[in-house]
């Protein structure tokens, strides 16, 4: 797990699954740093080492501090999320806009911090106006009540983003490679000639338009070379039987 | 609420909880429309309720059905969650891609559905055959385990986003607007005034690049009007007892 990613500080968090079902998602997320101000019930945890599921294991050891202050020390840049209008004149962006920005940042040598409040009131204003910036998650505004670990996991999920290269789109042919036109117009010809001997096709005003059809079908499934076996073999033994019409 | 978003269905979900806080979630991304498919504990359920925190009051009643195909019978496109390969020939998509493409569709006169599995073996061969496509989400591979709520905050999150329009970036003024360059022009004077008065640019060689770097830092804070009345009023405080500089 590369370090240096975005610190996760967690300002006086009160119930201990929820700074392990935030250090759960964070994991998810690639985020290891993990900071705790004033942590209500005590540090080291013994609820929220159960709610994480082995998170913790698997980043180096939660730091705990007094103030705020003193979690940010190191940092250059701190985003502090909350839902509510602050009346501070302060810059408001986006959870996808602050992990592009936050990527920048780092690449530039700086050192970011995301500060999350408390379960209930959120993030005291003094704590705020030690922020750069307001990061707030567009979310339905008739019903914005997100709890911490869910906050946590899509400032987390954003930032894994910004720095993730899958493919938004591919289609899985399962090891089977896609059929070459060739083999697809070997396929096409061995169903046209069956439909014919069947009659599916007498109407020849109708064929080519059906035909045309039927091959646009085909071709929208994108069909991997297996595939087209598999078609061969269900129209050669839905025909074996066939007795000639007469 | 604006229905016709997409339909949330979840397969076998076993804990009432994980359907609250799944509704919750759904609610928290503007999705209304969940659709359950034999919950193992029984629906209406107590601990649902509790765990949705009103979720459920703002949302059409959740339908349950017997098997998977009665739940999606009038949809037109479903992608099925999953975090592992299933070897079926498939698309594979992001959810960003599924959330865009999503819209597409059902601006196209399209009905969608997310189809999620049971909180630990996920949906089972037989019910992701039945969907258009595969969603997985990217997350850091050496730690996947989200919950079934987290799974369907972030598939809910990029739709809300797909159809979000606010600014990634903003300054929050809190209602003072900004200062103009004639009223920073102003205070620039007033500060450099004193500052060659109390002696601070008594350099002639360096007082041109002095001030400029000062100016920038002034200019890099886009100052509001009522900040340049404040910074006035702090710099005449400073000098008022001054003894002049011998």
């Amino acid at each position: 797990m590369s370090m240096g990613g975005p610190a996760i500080i967690l300002v006086s968090p009160q119930m201990g699954e929820n700074i392990g079902t935030a250090a759960r998602a964070m994991l998810n997320c690639g985020l290891t740093d993990l900071r705790l101000v004033g942590p209500r019930d005590g540090w080291p945890n013994v609820k929220a080492e159960r709610a994480a599921v082995g998170a913790f294991e698997m980043m180096p050891p939660v730091r705990v501090f007094e103030k705020t202050e003193d979690a940010l020390r190191d940092l250059t840049y701190v985003y502090a999320t909350t839902a509510r209008d602050r009346k501070m004149v302060k810059p408001i962006v986006t959870a996808r806009f602050a992990a592009a920005e936050a990527k920048e940042r780092i690449a530039a040598g700086g050192r970011i911090g995301f500060l999350f409040g408390a379960e209930r009131m959120g993030l005291v204003n003094d704590d705020v106006a030690l922020a750069d910036a307001l990061l707030t998650v567009p979310l339905n505004p008739e019903f914005t009540s997100l709890n911490l670990a869910q906050a946590v996991l899509l400032v987390g999920y954003e930032w894994f983003q910004a720095g993730d290269t899958t493919p938004p789109s591919q289609l899985d042919t399962n090891g089977s490679p896609l059929a070459t036109k060739e083999q697809l117009h070997a396929f096409f010809a061995h169903f046209e000639r069956e439909l014919d001997a069947c009659g599916f096709l007498r109407n020849q005003e109708a064929r080519p338009s059906m035909v045309r059809n039927l091959r646009n079908m085909w071709s929208r499934t994108h069909l991997t070379e297996q595939e087209v076996r598999t078609l061969h073999g269900v129209v050669k033994e839905l025909t074996t039987l066939r007795v000639p019409r007469k």
